[in-house]
């Protein structure tokens, strides 16, 4: 024989694998996502060789600098094909990271093994012996209770006496699965961590508007665009945070509110040159007043921002500030640190470019300074900054253009300081930068859904969403941003800003709109085939008259409310798009991995001009109906309830009355059983 | 500021990120698998911040104990979407790492920006400082070759010249690739393995027979159930060898070849009581006379097991054994080591159930046993017996009832003492338990294709294999084996063997069949709803007439000659499946990922009663071939040639003629290029 080149295992490993499903990222090099007071299902393969009975826990933990915490457990049960799963609701922010533990489970193997040879009417008095010695074992473990010490005594007695019949009692799996020794136990190959975000990280409704433009020349009803108007400041247009309260959104978010610089400043309408009135952009940041920390002096003060905030707050909303790192040539820390700056040969420094176009407005940091240290220590104390100063969510503007290392290394350190903090990227660009983005600890990303607007278009990418990435990517979906008016705003009229919204507020979790333009319905772009805004309030102030007969304040106001309601809107992963042979139809559910809330089935017209009557084909399993069920749907949008019978319904939708459904939907026999349980795998936890 | 939680990292991290996409088997926690010879495509994801353009490079290197060797080198190309693939062949055995590298091509965006902004019009003389600059720097590298620092020199010389069209040609893209400074490199989170096996571990057909009835009374022509026929010996038995390597086989697999216990021996049939001059099972494994390292007397020696394998190596063949690892009570084992076995209450020895059926001729290994060690060794050591006798290639027989950890730990050392060695799963369970096989070192597995029969069942069965395991789980296809006749098998006829044998042929790399019961069409159950033989040779001998008229021999020499030349059906990941409206046609294609060998398409009429016309809707892009194209489908089978136009083309498939085309896929204007290149993501290998 030749020598032996790998030597045993020095104690005998489980027969048990466990493999992780989900959540998982880049297996484990990156945290998945999850928020508190979320329901949380972890699935996992656990098997065995051979026919034996498994069994599986759920083990997780606060991850916490220093300190080892108590692992807590609940039972994973399986849902078929060696699948097991668990739900659990983390109450704390912060890292948590879990474990799947899995063991034989001999007692529960030995019961059922013995009550197939009682109903096959076969001798067992081997198999009693057998089971009287396990019975014990297990009642001799140090972890076993004395309330299940006394059931196993209980059965050995009764066994003994000669009743078999004891055994068929399901009620012995659960008791044997707390009692059975478990060792070996086969683990994942290691912890798998998950961060826990507040609510509004992965569920919340965002509202953007250029405070400048907030209140214009003292009043908020004028409208069009005033010959001469002045900006208002941060404390004016507290005046505005009713307004957005009401309409309920959890999210107000800012442009930049820094200096702006005047060196090469765009005019109205992107003008290279700008007139000496001419307000400029907020992302041309910094003037010898300030930059990234320091506030315009039109706008006010630094504590004019924490006053802002509160306010915000004592409306139940959070203030996002727009965080863009990049300088104007009038920022200081173009003469502080010239170092953080690309040169061109002539020593000049290099301003950013897209050949043939210049924008020598613009600075970009580079990143590949030599004092690579100093620049990222100031750019996280910039966040530093605003977090202490009341401001917890961050609209990061571009940060594909900036080093992911700078990203990872920055939020994690942010994050571990003030697990409370929300990054969204803003970031339109390929798809996996996008998803890098995401896994370096952005907690949600912009997304394409501005340009997906077939039926196809939206199932393909929801659906991929929901899936590939949904443990770490997610959306927040906007129909319209300061910088993107999208062709088919601008040529669709209302409806299509009403589906629009519908589809964001109700496929993503989170979803945002630029306010003003939107509720107003702004479609006039600066030239045709282009997707800025003319006039737009980037580079001049506007004055918005919120209270139009025309505002589309009545349907957001709405749908926000559905989606406070329907608990089911609050996740991704349970989308399920159904199918409809009308490709201007689009047809999807949610439902609620709690099992508290009711299914939502939105049904929406894609075509702005056209009505269309089609049949929807509901995948009644993914409701957690029966085959063939009877049910109602009540259109939370208009009110009307429909029963629908089966799996073919009809539709009749029409632009010029309701573009759209957004069902819940109720079983018949709800007086029965009140809630629908959903058909999903979702696990009872079971407190070991 | 409060203190800072994470320091900085200690040198600039490089802005590019690598992520792996295949071939990687759970993050590197498993090798995947290629094979020597055969092309092997790296695939992974390699971007960085910003608009700079990236360059990657695979490195591989043997896995060698105890010694560090040299990486290779081979540049990576983009196929799109920041995806990047390149193509190596390893040419030895065992296992590999590989790396992916990426970095900032600082001399390639420079050329890119500076031309762009030349085609613009635009002055460059900034940008030619610049550029000099760059290219010194690279000629300085330590790394540049003296030839490409002379293509440098003239490049600043031309520059300098004021010659500037020199940039547009694109060869400089390939000069800047080896001579930019790397530093900072992206790498793989960790190196990734690989094990390259021998091709038969991937790509073979393998004939299955029984050795005691291959040459029954001393003749090979002789049929029908002979009263009292008389085993032959392996010697006798290499007289089948011609008729196996006449038809094109791989590899020639035994049944298990070790005594057989006589304690309730399985008699004809099944039957539980054998009549005195029943053979017995072959895995009843067993007898006074020895266990697993023994040859049954009747068959012969050790030696002449040796003896067997030379003669199947001099006709290009492997031989295989069957190794199943559970005793009949008759087993040395017994006596020897009764503490490897489970015991019941009584003491005795408990024999092997599926309550309420008994097995009592079988005595389980009991990898729970406190000698587990002892157990582990003595089996690991009965492959190494065999392999130093000149077996190679084992069947294993159920290990998926026995420990994954012994097989993790089993093959990994015995493949790293003998990394020719070929170990195929005999496991028909559930998928997550097949796949862990896979996972953990088996080369290849038995598959569910025996049950797969529709044209959707295929589909999905093969894309998932083609897919989501492709890198680990090796399907090897089987029509029938000793245990399983198929229903379809029973009731469809010569056509359902003619078509299941093209499809495993065709879809699998690896197939195989039980060959003579295969060749002679035999279809008789031992009951109705049974998938057992008739008089199965598992329990007593049979004579076959492989010299029928009815013999399928031509046609499976046909199709191992059809496989031998066309390289496209080595592989599984190019499978593409084609649309087609008539649920009876099965169509697909294979490309040959090394550009070498002809694509290959295989339409099959899956009814074995109808004949069936249809279009099939082909997908030119999957084939190389432009939207459109004309081209050429010379059936290998057939032998005639069809000019097939765009993408919907007319197939007329009768089962009483032809059952299927295989076809090779020609261009129509060949005579200029000879072969197809495929559309694949295939990157060329570019020696550093």
């Amino acid at each position: 024989m030749p020598p032996r080149t790998s030597t045993l295992p020095t104690s005998r490993p489980s027969r048990v694998v466990v493999e992780p499903v989900r959540p998982v990222v880049d297996g484990g090099n990156y945290s998945a996502k999850s928020a508190i007071g979320e329901p949380m299902t972890v699935v996992a393969d656990v098997f065995a060789d051979g026919h034996d009975v498994v069994a599986a826990a759920l083990r997780w933990r606060p991850v916490t600098t220093g300190q080892q915490s108590e692992w807590q457990e609940v039972a994973m049960v399986s849902v078929g094909n060696d699948r097991y799963t668990a739900t659990i609701t983390p109450n704390e922010l912060g890292r948590i990271e879990y474990d799947v533990v899995g063991w034989i489970d001999h007692l529960e193997t030995w019961r059922r093994d013995t009550v197939t040879k009682l109903d096959a009417g076969l001798d067992v008095t081997s198999e009693l012996l057998t089971g009287t010695r396990l019975i014990d074992a297990a009642a001799d473990c140090a972890t076993t209770s004395q309330e299940n010490r006394d059931h196993l005594a209980h059965l050995h007695r009764t066994l003994r006496d000669g009743d078999t019949m004891v055994l068929s009692d399901a009620r012995w799996t659960d008791i044997f699965w707390r009692c059975t020794p478990r060792e070996p136990e086969a683990h994942l190959a290691r912890p798998l961590p998950v961060d826990i975000d507040p609510l509004h990280g992965t569920f919340g409704a965002w509202y953007e508007f250029f405070p400048r433009s907030a209140v214009v020349n003292g009043s908020r009803s004028r409208v069009g665009h005033e010959p001469d108007p002045q900006p208002s400041t941060l404390l004016e247009s507290i005046d505005r945070l009713d307004h957005i309260a009401a309409m309920g959104f959890d999210i107000v978010y800012l442009p930049p509110i820094h200096p702006i610089g005047t060196t090469n400043r765009k005019g109205s309408n992107n003008a290279t040159t700008a007139a000496p009135d001419d307000v400029g952009s907020p992302w041309g940041i910094g003037s010898p007043e300030g930059g990234h920390t320091a506030v315009a002096p039109d706008l006010g003060t630094v504590d004019d921002v924490t006053t802002f905030a509160t306010a915000c707050s004592g409306r139940n909303m959070h203030l996002a500030l727009d965080i863009a790192f990049q300088c104007s040539p009038d920022h200081p820390w173009v003469p502080a640190h010239p170092e953080w700056f690309a040169k061109r040969p002539d020593g000049s420094i290099q301003y950013a470019e897209n050949p043939p176009k210049k924008y020598q407005d613009i600075y970009p940091l580079d990143f590949e300074s030599d004092d690579w240290q100093g620049l990222w220590n100031a750019l996280a104390d910039v966040f530093r900054f605003w977090i202490e100063r009341g401001v917890t969510v961050f609209r990061v503007d571009n940060p594909h253009t900036k080093s992911f290392a700078f990203w990872e290394w920055a939020i994690a350190m942010l994050r571990s300081e003030h697990p409370e903090t929300v990054f969204l990227a803003e970031s339109f660009t390929r798809p996996r930068v996008m998803e890098r983005l995401a896994k370096i600890g952005f907690n949600q990303n912009y997304t394409y859904f501005t340009w997906r607007q077939s039926q196809t278009e939206l199932r393909e990418y929801f659906e991929d969403l929901a899936t590939r990435t949904v443990d770490y990517f997610r959306p927040n979906a906007w129909p319209n941003t300061p910088d993107i008016l999208t062709e088919q705003l601008q040529h669709g009229g209302r409806a299509v800003f009403v589906s629009r919204a519908i589809l964001a507020a109700t496929l993503s979790p989170s979803w945002g709109v630029y306010g003003p333009a939107f509720e107003l319905l702004e479609a006039t772009a600066v030239r045709e085939g282009s997707e800025e805004y003319l006039d737009s309030e980037k580079y001049q102030l506007r004055t918005w008259d919120l209270s139009s007969d025309d505002s589309l304040a009545p349907l957001l106001t709405r749908l926000n409310q559905i989606r406070h309601d329907q608990r089911s809107l609050r996740n991704l992963h349970t989308l399920h798009v159904h199918a409809c042979d009308d490709p201007a139809i689009l047809c999807f559910s949610k439902t609620d991995p709690a099992g508290v809330g009711r299914p939502v089935l939105v049904v929406v017209n894609l075509d702005p001009f056209e009505r269309h009557q089609a049949f929807v084909d509901i995948d009644l399993h993914a409701l957690g109906l029966p085959y063939g069920a009877d049910f109602d749907v009540v259109d939370e949008l208009g009110g009307v309830t429909y029963r629908w019978s089966g799996n073919m319904n009809f539709v009749d939708l029409a632009p010029w009355s309701a573009s759209a459904h957004v069902f819940s939907v109720h079983r018949v026999d709800e007086a029965a059983t009140d809630d629908i349980g959903t058909a999903s795998t979702t696990g009872t936890a079971v407190a070991a």
